[in-house]
């Protein structure tokens, strides 16, 4: 191979950033007549065994690094192995499938507790049967840096919701919490500890997998987990089918805990709403005059155009999030 | 969930050790009705999407660490890449199934030139294409410590082959090289480059993917991947078949630049062949009489007792490898 293409790119890691790299890395690979759906969505489709017969199996992987995803002093080990579960289970639900299998790589420093490893695995066990997935294999190295890789395998019964095809006029929907683990982890971050609802939503999400085939048998026509945040993940529906999406701001419930955090820390609740990532609710789309399933909100509309706007403006500031 | 069970375990990770904290992570995993073969072999089999349609997929996952199990003074970006690639497309391999679908993890030093990444990726690409495998995903996020964790998807057309079918009478072969890689690092360990052949082998093995199905269709009953010296898997095979293995030291190749590197360095070459890791050879047992594919040899015999002998004696000395 030969370097040329790359020239022309930020020359380290943190210049080019971590979504700049997993775009530039994704550039490199080819796909293949078995892969049904690549890099770029929440999970990609694969067929595996080929012809005909070959199973079509979604597959996710994510890594999570200690003081930039997750802090000892803020999580017991079975709440980390909880969340870290959740953000991958919950890719498999945005795809409208269920997740049948994970397999876990730990990196772990020599003074790390034996037991604070053995929580972490039963935190992702009991997040796994939620879904009735069993945790089936591993590998376990040691390393300076506390790092956790999971990947998850599922299926659709149904049809496959990627991210690419939102059409003008389909309803915006999402199922599931917004701003709840947001806020946490602002509290968390102040140094305080409660309120306790909103310290456990940063612990423990709680995604609504259940909804992810919901949505897909309703005819979801796009679909993602939102752990960016909702205006940044819309911003990648929206991306990915070529089309703008409005939200309107007075359908996105502010929760009350998420008003006593916001009167609190002077914060404006509704921007952990839209910013806050880490709950893995899921958005979609769906058809005009579908019927929205139960447990679906909507909160916006598909547009012609690009990106998203809230009662029709661009929104402020950065659409970023921290994930600790 | 309490600690009890674990009170008698020693209480860091350092203390425990990779394999033993394996084991007691493994100890906690219960399977489930679609899960065929657990952790404990080089993959785990399983049933994804459930029912009599759900298609039977062979997975496994392994994390490399830079210091532990590579260095990238030793080896190129793209070189790394290949042997991550190897160490896991062989798990399938061993198996007797031909892995299908990669999905990678990267956590990088924001230091870490964007090149390195690339070429690592192409590496890795590269490898997987030996064998027909597309990456079809994966994660990149910053971290102080450089680590890479992939799974590897794959699928049997014909039967699988764990570790536990050995069977007294059994004739023991292997395919693919043993010690190169070993010699390889022992040459750079002690600051050589050369022989060039040994150094490329433990830049780049080249394990005898294809073998991993013609064994498993010439009746293999158990078979694995030479990873951690060909003593200690032999040594899992035993364990895992309650049975025990007697190698004849006269069958086993010690090829010239074997020779060469014991001379240079001091070290019995035949102890590179024994207790070398990395080269991911394949070791299988076969029935007696059976007629031995091509490219396969035999070294010895299953007997019944327990452990591995060399020429009906304990070999000495500890079983372990050192990765880098």
């Amino acid at each position: 191979m030969s370097g040329s293409r790359h020239e022309d790119l930020p020359d380290s890691v943190g210049a080019i950033g971590e979504r700049g790299l997993i775009e530039a890395v994704t550039a490199l690979l080819s796909g293949g007549p078995d892969v049904l759906l690549g890099p770029g969505d929440d999970a990609a489709l694969v067929r595996v065994g080929g012809g005909a017969d070959g199973r079509e199996v979604l597959v996710s992987t994510d890594m999570a690094v200690e003081g930039r995803h997750f802090r000892r002093d803020w999580s017991t080990a079975e709440d980390v192995g909880h969340r870290i579960a959740a953000a991958n289970l919950s890719d498999v639900a945005a795809m409208g499938g269920t997740a049948t299998t994970v397999v876990v790589a730990i990196a772990a420093p020599g003074d790390l507790p034996t037991r604070w490893a053995l929580d972490l695995t039963q935190g992702m066990l009991a997040e796994s049967q939620l879904v009735g997935a069993s945790i089936v294999g591993g590998d376990v190295v040691e390393s300076d840096r506390l790092t956790v890789a999971v990947t998850v395998l599922g299926a659709c019964a149904g049809p496959v919701v990627g991210r690419g095809g939102a059409e003008p006029g389909d309803v915006v929907a999402v199922a599931g919490r917004l701003g709840w683990a947001a806020a946490g982890l602002a509290v968390l971050s102040r140094g305080f500890r409660s309120p306790r609802a909103v310290v456990d939503a940063h612990r423990r999400p709680e995604p609504p997998y259940a909804q992810g085939p919901v949505a897909a048998a309703a005819g979801a026509t796009a679909m993602i987990d939102v752990s960016d945040g909702l205006l940044a993940d819309l911003g990648h529906l929206a991306a990915a089918g070529s089309v703008g999406i409005d939200l309107t701001s007075s359908s996105l419930e502010v929760a009350e805990p998420l008003l006593a955090v916001g009167a609190a820390l002077g914060v404006d609740p509704l921007e952990l709403v839209l910013r806050g990532g880490d709950d893995h609710a899921l958005a979609a789309t769906f058809p005009p005059g579908a019927d929205l399933p139960a447990g679906w909100r909507q909160v916006g509309l598909v547009a012609g155009g690009e990106g998203v706007t809230v009662d029709g403006a661009a929104p402020g500031g950065a659409l970023g999030h921290r994930h600790y």
